[in-house]
């Protein structure tokens, strides 16, 4: 291998002296007797077999998305983009990537996530990490106080200064609206708030410096048992036994707004200004939370912490509840599906003068739901058309490919999605075939016949109906059994 | 400077050793001792102006687009989808970045317009610089050898073998279907083939090895005038004077089908064997554009090269024309808005086994398109809406949030776009400016009589007409004022 890369270098410096050559204007003859080089080079190097299989491939946690998962995927952002729109969300987008400066200090432990690109003589740059915060720097860049949107049909936030929890209680609301249209099996979502975690810790004996540390202890309880993250505490993190145990006694427990009130009550919890005022304000949600019909979906669950340092008030995470395995399913993980939570301070990281702008949003986990759209479309064995097309324009007969074109084309400039075999001359059968496998529902023949007759065969794919329809009501005709409604292109 | 990028450092060093304490877990007296520390340099260091401004911006080239900006962006796509659709297209889609291997040998002297990523300890890669690569790379790696596609709204390609210009008569449909869809004036396709360019530039007298060079000075010939690009060629690029003159009778020449035929006779260039079939295809071409009725949008066009390596058969670029002015409209630069050709070659390159899968594409300059269309709107000063919102939740009186949300919730539940301010009390001409500002057609009042009675006030915002609605007809009478048909999310 070493040898084979001593004669790649080879190979790469011979090539590159050609390049320069060339760039020279060197003589022909020159040129030709370097190029001779290259050549022999390249036959002694022979063919790479490795290299090529290394080039077929996507990053490393990136993915392709063929037809048949576009479809799936198109499916879910329908029902999410109809979602926020209803909602009165406006849309931005922001770059792919962002200077290397304005995502630094923003995502705590996963910071060492970001990729960065290569300085191009320019300005460092690093490829975005969420939504979240690109969206506060273009709220500081265009000192705006104010706005609903949403991005790339994933992420929705509400920016402003309003009346305490009622941005939040929408957030919730778009949450369950969009989990409930997905019809993705049942699910709670989990509800939170930073202030309470900082008071629990703070009236537990925990120390500030350790509090984040702690919170990402706390954050697996969904995953593992409260003896495990007792001794992770002690053992790993430092933490006196009798002040795990006190944060144990909290943060094993989770229920509805009767939870909040009994918290409230808590002689040394209440007693903290942090955790009273996130159990207010908790209060107040759920009273929203209920007056929009969702309060039986939600969970105030005290082991919820969320890792990003930029949330400052409530936080969520909806998970799927795992359901009996169906005949033929394949079990699915219980996992989070769509999260978020208030971040009031992000925006002010980015303001000269650090003014806020308090933010409240959440994202949705498009590619898990997408897995397990999949995998349920699969086990149901369900056929996706990755088309829409509504005809085959074929013919019966050949030497009629100048007629097939021209009709295809009348019928896309009618607005109807139509296509024609590449062929000159295609077999009915073959036609006919292709629509099978497409699942195109018509197919319109034309024959010689029909051509002086000034009629087009209509034939229905599943039933096999054929019927003779004039020229000119073809589009009509077709738009009728397709459901199309008038629209022209 | 050069002091401020110091203490920059120091402060950088210290927080380091303040976080390195942290994490070993050191006594909270020392760790407050260099927190002090740390604060003293930071106090010296000051505010930097200049970093903050530097923060504030999108990466160089790159661009946030805003509310309205997309709203525009969303119909341009619009047109363009449903195009795809009606066209029969699946769509695919592939990573932001790929493997740098992918892309390299494929631009030419595009390639160092592409950027790479940091090595992050494992592989190689670079921002996608096409999608014409990447659908290439996709081909190869699932063995794919037919499939229509388009990718993120902007590039549709046909793969596999075919009866002759029959995909590419497609290709050029679908540009012109897109480009009077999108009214953004009169425009024009220039069509040429590789396989001319090169038999042209032989039977002139070019050697094999200035054939590139020598294209890029012809594709210049929509700029500057032939005695420039003459100039550019003898004086820079080292061609004979007669070789240059011989390119010159030729490159100066478009026209329709009729120039296709008087080529075919010219006596050294209907020698020439790839000249011959580049000749014949276009022909072939015309016949099938004809058809199409689009064969008055086409120019065949000696001088158009187009850069990218790849192309191996037809070319083609649409560029807009210039119309004079109109009043208070700026004019508009003409320049390519669409385009893109054959490349038969370029799975192959990707293939282990180098099988080769031909394909056509086209590419839409939508970046472009975006300005024209927002340029337009601006001259016209026309309102964009940039949300969807029918209706706006409102109230008369105080103390009615509950109800207002209540009934905004049963509105989202029925479908309806609805939006509420985010206020306990707002004053109702706060609430009917707001529908003035966005565009929302109509407000839904409650009152304490409306409630009592069982109806909703149902206010017209521009004819400022207000009816009372019985609660249970209120979704009805909002889907048929807003035209909305039937649909339960």
């Amino acid at each position: 291998m070493a040898e084979r890369a001593a004669l790649e270098e080879l190979v790469k410096l011979q090539g590159e002296r050609v390049r320069g050559l060339k760039q020279q204007k060197a003589s022909a003859e020159l040129i030709e007797e370097e190029v001779g080089k290259l050549l022999k080079l390249k036959a002694q190097l022979g063919p790479d077999e490795s290299k090529q299989k290394f080039v077929l491939k996507t990053p490393k946690g990136t993915r392709d998305y063929s037809p048949r998962q576009m479809a799936v995927r198109e499916k879910v952002f329908d029902v999410i983009i109809r979602c926020f729109k209803r909602h009165g969300a406006e849309v931005i987008d922001t770059p792919v990537f962002e200077l290397k400066e304005t995502l630094m200090g923003k995502y705590g432990e996963d910071s060492k996530l970001i990729y960065d690109l290569k300085d191009q003589g320019g300005e460092l740059l690093s490829l975005r990490y969420d939504l979240t915060v690109p969206f506060a720097r273009y709220l500081a860049m265009n000192k705006l106080t104010n706005i609903k949107r949403y991005h790339i049909a994933k992420d929705f936030d509400i920016a402003g200064n309003f009346d305490p929890m009622i941005p939040d209680a929408e957030c919730l609301k778009i949450m369950c609206e969009i989990l409930s249209s997905l019809q993705i099996g049942d699910f709670l979502v989990k509800v939170n708030d930073r202030r309470i975690l900082d008071g629990m810790f703070a009236i537990c004996g925990v120390s500030d410096s350790k509090f984040r540390t702690i919170c990402s202890s706390v954050d697996k309880l969904d995953k593992v048992s409260w003896e495990e993250v007792k001794n992770e505490m002690v053992g790993e993190k430092g933490l006196a036994p009798e002040v795990a145990d006190r944060i144990g006694d909290y943060v094993q427990q989770h229920g509805g707004v009767s939870l909040v009130e009994q918290l409230l009550q808590d002689p040394k919890l209440s007693q903290n200004k942090q955790a009273l005022e996130g159990l207010g304000d908790l209060k107040l949600l759920f009273e929203y939370l209920t007056l929009f019909g969702i309060d039986d979906k939600i969970s105030f669950d005290l082991s919820l912490a969320r890792g990003l340092d930029y949330y400052t008030g409530v936080i969520y995470e909806a998970v799927l509840l795992q359901t009996p395995a169906q005949a033929g399913e394949e079990p699915l993980g219980v996992g989070s599906v769509a999260a978020g939570g208030r971040y009031d301070g992000l925006v002010g990281m980015f303001d000269p003068k650090g003014r806020k702008v308090p933010c409240v949003g959440l994202s949705i986990g498009v590619e898990r739901i997408f897995s397990i759209v999949e995998q349920r479309l699969e086990a149901l064995e369900e056929k996706v058309r990755t088309t829409e097309t509504q005809v085959l324009v074929a013919s019966a007969q050949k030497k009629l490919l100048e007629e097939r074109l021209k009709l295809v084309s009348e019928l896309w400039d009618a607005g109807i999605k139509a296509e024609l075999l590449y062929k000159k001359n295609p077999k009915l059968l073959n036609q006919l075939q292709y629509c099978e496998e497409a699942g195109i529902p018509l197919v319109a023949i034309i024959g010689e016949q029909e051509l002086k007759d000034g009629v087009i065969k209509l034939r229905s794919v599943t039933s096999r109906e054929e019927v003779n329809v004039r020229r000119e009501d073809l589009v009509e005709e077709i738009k009728r059994r397709t459901g199309q409604p008038l629209r022209i292109c």
